[in-house]
């Protein structure tokens, strides 16, 4: 895993992913007590920056055995990219999913063109459908994030805040990190050691799961005690990856931990100021900035919105915090 | 107005405005029976591309006329645009609000370093206030639209489009441009016509508010009766200017008109499949791309997302047709 994978999966994507643009507000500099830089991974393809990954690891097959189709196994963010980038490559995607997932996640991993296995949580075990799947069908499975070129995928956005970053002068600053098993916040840090080696990533977690914060201060791999029941639920994973955690380990600082209510307050701010729809995950960075301000460094603060896959319901929550 | 001054304008607001991407969704594709690519000037500075005019013009005046301040006349995206421009000059804006005018848009003109001056729409002339502050201090008056430096800007949103759509090899599209008094459709219509020729410019209207529409089919500049009571305010003004008609009439298509129901729907579909925050006028081109579709020419069609300012309540109408 290094910096060339990196810049290698930057030349695939070119083209095919959205280069996202840094987006800025006076309002939030006022909450942060320094400037805001907002990366908003939400407009990417699939609406999050999984797209990236996804992309990056089916381009990076060869062509005879991605013609035989790939396999992931996701209720979420990574599904949609999994399914969206493998139609981009004309092949097909079993994307494996429990049958209590959100109707509207089912639907629309279809409407990317996948084919999806429900299973039931309860009685059936994932992994066997799809080693089964695999065996019969030959196909390749593309793990969320403890996987060296999605890893590769997630860091060309951590690229992407380097070269603008450098464009902006701006040399002082943590950049905070939506972070559930670590693809992107490693991506990141090896991106930014590469090209913008002041600044600082920091992962940023739902209280309850901050397996990485912990893990982090104790030097080894921690993880949560339960992996359901919070509404940041795109970034919680069980406990950082055994290939990202080394790199995290490396290159970052102290993790984040925020509250719900502050993750519903930061989407607030991000449909008021910014214009943007974020899930509640896909907030947690930007709300570390604005309302841990005293836990982060530097005269500005560089965050990921990592997604907006947010039903109405859950939207219509943060506005009625306004 | 021609084509050098829009490039001048880029050259100044580079590094101060958004360049804003290409956005796109297979969903809205499958709705519009076209590929459907979106400008998002929601996520411009200020919530609207009223910036980049604004910018345009504060940047364009001489140093001595500007330190002695600017003043405009506007309730809505104007004010926040002129005001936020200034402050950015290190000059002084006086916006002139009717006192009704929706709190939230007078904090936040003050927020952005305006002096806001209240009238009462029914006693008081809001000219005489201006003309009698701009006669005490000297100040410089940015109109909203019916400006030569004020179109160069947005006509800078034009210059953008037409290097994304040069770039994707986009040659047979409707461009479809939210229009009000027509600062953005004409100055996107002039970058065009040099950058991307192929391309045809139609403006988007709400129904009963439709003076561009029909002024393009009389050949000359028709009213509108009324200019409130719809919820695409901020599209809204009684007629095209006497700069901004002649350039639409030369270089636009028809104009096509959208009901208050399909800009909310079309602001739906900007929650779900764009993940952005977008106005009900902000909305009108999408609409007519989405809901007109029998109405649109093309292989493509590419639509600005004019501004985000909305409030929740609003929004959450928007949601509730989901």
């Amino acid at each position: 895993m290094n910096i060339d994978m990196i810049r290698a999966a930057a030349v695939r994507i070119q083209g095919h992913a959205i280069r996202t643009p840094l987006l800025t507000s006076n309002f939030l500099n006022e909450i942060a007590g320094r400037r805001v830089w907002v990366k908003p991974e939400c407009l990417q393809h699939t609406g999050s920056f999984k797209f990236r990954g996804a992309y990056s690891a089916l381009s990076a097959l060869d062509p005879a055995t991605r013609s035989k189709g790939v396999i992931a196994f996701s209720s979420g963010n990574h599904a949609q990219g999994v399914a969206h980038a493998a139609a981009l490559h004309g092949t097909s995607a079993v994307i494996i999913m429990p049958a209590d997932s959100p109707q509207l996640k089912i639907v629309n991993t279809r409407a990317y063109g996948a084919e999806v296995v429900l299973y039931d949580r309860d009685t059936q075990s994932r992994e066997e459908i799809g080693d089964r799947l695999s065996a019969e069908r030959d196909l390749t499975l593309i793990k969320p994030f403890d996987e060296p070129e999605v890893i590769a995928g997630q860091g060309t956005c951590g690229l992407e805040i380097a070269q603008d970053a450098n464009a902006l002068g701006i040399t002082n600053a943590d950049v905070i990190v939506c972070c559930g098993g670590g693809g992107l916040t490693s991506g990141i840090a090896l991106a930014l050691a590469a090209d913008a080696p002041t600044l600082r990533v920091r992962p940023a977690e739902p209280e309850g799961f901050d397996d990485v914060a912990r893990s982090l201060a104790a030097g080894e791999i921690l993880s949560n005690e339960k992996t359901s029941d919070n509404i940041c639920d795109a970034i919680i994973t069980k406990q950082p990856g055994d290939l990202t955690f080394p790199i995290l380990k490396r290159l970052c600082g102290t993790g984040l931990v925020i509250s719900e209510d502050e993750a519903l307050d930061a989407m607030a701010q991000a449909f008021l100021r910014l214009k943007l729809v974020v899930e509640p995950g896909g907030a947690a960075a930007l709300a570390a900035a604005l309302y841990r301000r005293d836990e982060v460094e530097g005269d500005d603060v560089i965050v990921t919105l990592s997604g907006g896959n947010v039903d109405p319901a859950m939207f219509a929550r943060a506005l009625a915090r306004l």
